[in-house]
């Protein structure tokens, strides 16, 4: 058990709260594909952590949005893959921070945060630099694992 | 071989007859995934005990009841995760009923039921207290496992 | 390699051709997902063994037809699962067919075939009675393992 | 690190780029699944290797089209699987040639490219002559994998 509280909980988007797969039509971009436990988990935690989503995936942002910030009701920024460990070092303290990503840009974030997760899927990269690693894939109950772990080492009495 | 047949097998929807995954495009959640095998093992069942399906997900709603209930003929409740284990446990002797879930507020009402039965690929909290774990993942055949399951345990002469 | 040729490959198409899964959406079954490699399979087979499908789901019927007689241009017929064998068995005689199939309900046929197959992910009860199990599941070259064991078994020189 | 830098990198769609499947509706070929690591490698390595996408897949042709050339900014040219060896062999020499491939129509390119590359879940028969065979399946991370593996090989100083 920790004894600061982190305040936030800033999470990626694709690959973390999706399985990762982007479904083409002709027209472009239309699907993603979300799983059954996660929201479980985040709502066991929006009381006690600020939880917000961030995501470089500006031609799917229309399709996170309806998923993150009007079905669940929590914020989503777009930043670039480029500028997000910047984006995130000058807005929060990194000791205030708890962070899950799942690629090779999110690598530098997760080592740096107070707490840092990966799903079981994500990229080696981002793995081996993890506090923590999900049991869960991405999409099948990782951010649920997360919320489990975070509830337990930060808020349990 | 059980002496007391029970008379209600009750079904969550989501990640126990579906693969767990929800699409979403622009507009919200367009779809889910069924399996191949699920519905052989319920023809089987049916005129044995009654079959009945519960579902937290008022978004996904009419994608589930056009399977469940237009495409198979099987009854759907809306019952929300909060109100599902009280929900059962008003309107059913737990000595009748057989309940299949996968999540952790399932694992409740599959520990008190006669017989509870989690899939394969089912949460931790849901797997450790049922009386069965099928072989298979929901969606690749995990209801006809608990069909053949129950059928042998209930109703083989 | 055997000394007769059989006549005829015949292949249940949910499961074997595709992955299994049945997308729904409010208006209901809208997709079926096929591999990428099936196709190059039943090329190399095609001017050897009179190849033809048989599937029970009525629903679905026009996107299987889409695939298959449209797209590849093999025949497709509908069959309920109760019907399969006993279609099969006044069509054709038992010697001169291959089967392919996944269900339970596919089970007998691919036993009472001269050769039946069934993919790496079908039904415990179809794989112990099947001359051969594919080493790829169904939508990940399932259906190319099989041509290019019955081209070895049947059609080499 | 190999003296001589290849100055094409070529690689095949479905299978490659995509998880492989194809999805069908009653309309026919409408979707095809991309994962959310690949492009983050071939940015890393566009201006260091020419990438360009080969494609027999005429009906979903405008679907690969809309991700790799209006999305991601790369060439991508139909030639038929027959077609494809000898394309390739009359264009560039095999010396400059990097190619990743996971059918059996690729092999005979893998084999015989300065660098083969077959994707973990590629056919066994891409992956037993390939130079380098990824820890990820196609659309989990492949092309990513490759690029890296590239890097690494021929453009560390």
């Amino acid at each position: 058990m920790f004894k600061k509280k982190p305040k936030n909980f800033i999470l990626d988007v694709d690959g973390v709260l999706t399985t990762g797969i982007q479904g083409y039509s002709e027209k472009g971009k239309i699907i993603k594909f979300f799983g059954p436990h996660d929201h479980d988990g985040l709502k066991l935690l929006k009381d006690k952590i600020k939880i917000s989503f961030i995501t470089a995936d500006k031609k799917g942002y229309k399709i996170s949005k309806k998923r993150i910030v009007d079905d669940m009701g929590f914020d989503l920024k777009l930043v670039s893959e480029h500028d997000r460990f910047s984006y995130i070092d000058s807005k929060y303290a990194k000791k205030d921070v708890v962070y899950m990503g799942d690629g090779i840009y999110d690598a530098e974030i997760i080592q740096k945060s107070l707490f840092g997760i990966a799903p079981n899927n994500a990229r080696e990269e981002a793995k081996k630099v993890a506090d923590y690693v999900t049991k869960s894939n991405s999409g099948e109950g990782a951010v649920l694992d997360a919320s489990l772990k975070i509830l337990k080492l930060f808020f349990k009495k």
